[in-house]
């Protein structure tokens, strides 16, 4: 039997109006629609693709292990999201034996932080493969703020939340533009960060760029208990067009 | 007479089918379509939409006065780009005040280097204006690479090649990840920083990501003299899945 064919697609920041024409295509080609989820809901990338979906398309829910700190932070950590890859990859694996397409659904982009890399790096070789580009929150984010994030000579950084809290600090220090993502509950490890690197008064914070529920407001304002993982803090460039 | 309604639409890399769906749904509400252009040719914001659109558009070229060095070097850059944007914004703005729906085409993102930034700061204030978001070429190099740009706690620097030599190298040696962009005549001189770096062997040139003739090859290997100056290098992460 032929094989199927793996696709990784990026379905963007959350609105499923912001999934390319090439990523609809291949969702309605594929047999099998795969999603990263956390334990409850349909997470953000399967929101995207729902309106987009037949009702004969099987659904392969990939069910993260942990998704949040205290758990995150234990040693074990790096063993159980390899266990995990390892095992979700073989069930990928089995459906593409089987000469069945399966999508891999990716929030925002797949190459860029996603969780698509691992199951790329698992199958990429053993099957016909194809990655379609998104549109990211770095780019969603100052969208939603109406305000550029970088013209001209500027060099934009883009930051994880989870770093130390002087890496973050010297970071943005040096960053003429910045996005920080994997928010959540660093938030008050990068709110620090942002004062120390004297970035605070130029921050926003954007909640769920794209997606019913978009927030946003300046990051000094934001209560840190009430901060989602997929938020991002925006510092856009010092340059007026 | 309602003013007509601006919209900046990023129209992504290059390829028509990595336009999102909201992307095609405001160029064929629009009336007009507006898109930068150099002296000859369509450009590739056009490129990318032209097979999206209707006989009945008016094409609006907003012609840059200056698009390449050495021009681009002289003291009287900036004061004539700034007439540029001027001139070019009274255009769009007497379509707008016409009635007519205006469609900026973006190439990549709006806000993210676009040049509908300096059209925004003038026509914002005045009239109904929505941004949308698209796919760069951050996102589509490394997925013409096939390699992933970032994973867990890399940060990713994105860095105009238009910087002077030592800020070059500066920022390439303090990033885990980097995207290099405004390249053409710039390449040597990015060459010769990704060297004094130490990123030189870990560094790949990507010309015309997603669209027809993209080509790709380790840095190492390009031909200064052959770089257009929508090609960037991609350093991809040091870290594996």
């Amino acid at each position: 039997m032929t094989p199927g064919r793996l696709s990784g697609v990026g379905v963007g920041p959350g609105d499923p109006e912001l999934l390319t024409l090439k990523a609809l295509r291949l969702i309605q080609e594929a047999d099998v629609i795969a999603y990263p989820v956390a334990k409850r809901g349909d997470g953000v990338a399967l929101s995207a693709a729902r309106p987009h979906l037949r009702p004969d398309q099987q659904l392969l829910p990939l069910v993260y292990p942990i998704t949040a700190s205290p758990e995150a932070d234990l040693p074990s950590y790096p063993e159980v999201m390899r266990a995990f890859y390892d095992r979700s990859a073989d069930e990928i694996a089995s459906l593409l034996d089987a000469g069945r397409n399966v999508c891999v659904l990716c929030e925002g982009d797949p190459f860029f932080y996603g969780s698509f890399i691992y199951w790329h790096a698992r199958l990429n070789d053993r099957y016909e493969t194809t990655v379609t580009p998104g549109v990211s929150s770095v780019m969603a984010g100052p969208v939603a703020l109406g305000r550029p994030l970088c013209l001209r000579k500027d060099t934009v950084t883009v930051i994880p939340g989870t770093l130390p809290p002087e890496e973050l600090t010297r970071r943005l220090a040096a960053a003429d533009a910045a996005v920080v993502m994997k928010l959540g509950r660093t938030f008050g490890k990068v709110r620090a960060a942002l004062e120390a690197a004297g970035a605070l008064d130029r921050a926003f914070y954007v909640e769920r760029a794209s997606q019913a529920g978009e927030r946003t407001m300046r990051a000094a304002e934001v209560d840190p208990a009430s901060v989602p993982y997929f938020s991002i803090v925006v510092v856009p460039s010092r340059e007026t067009p």
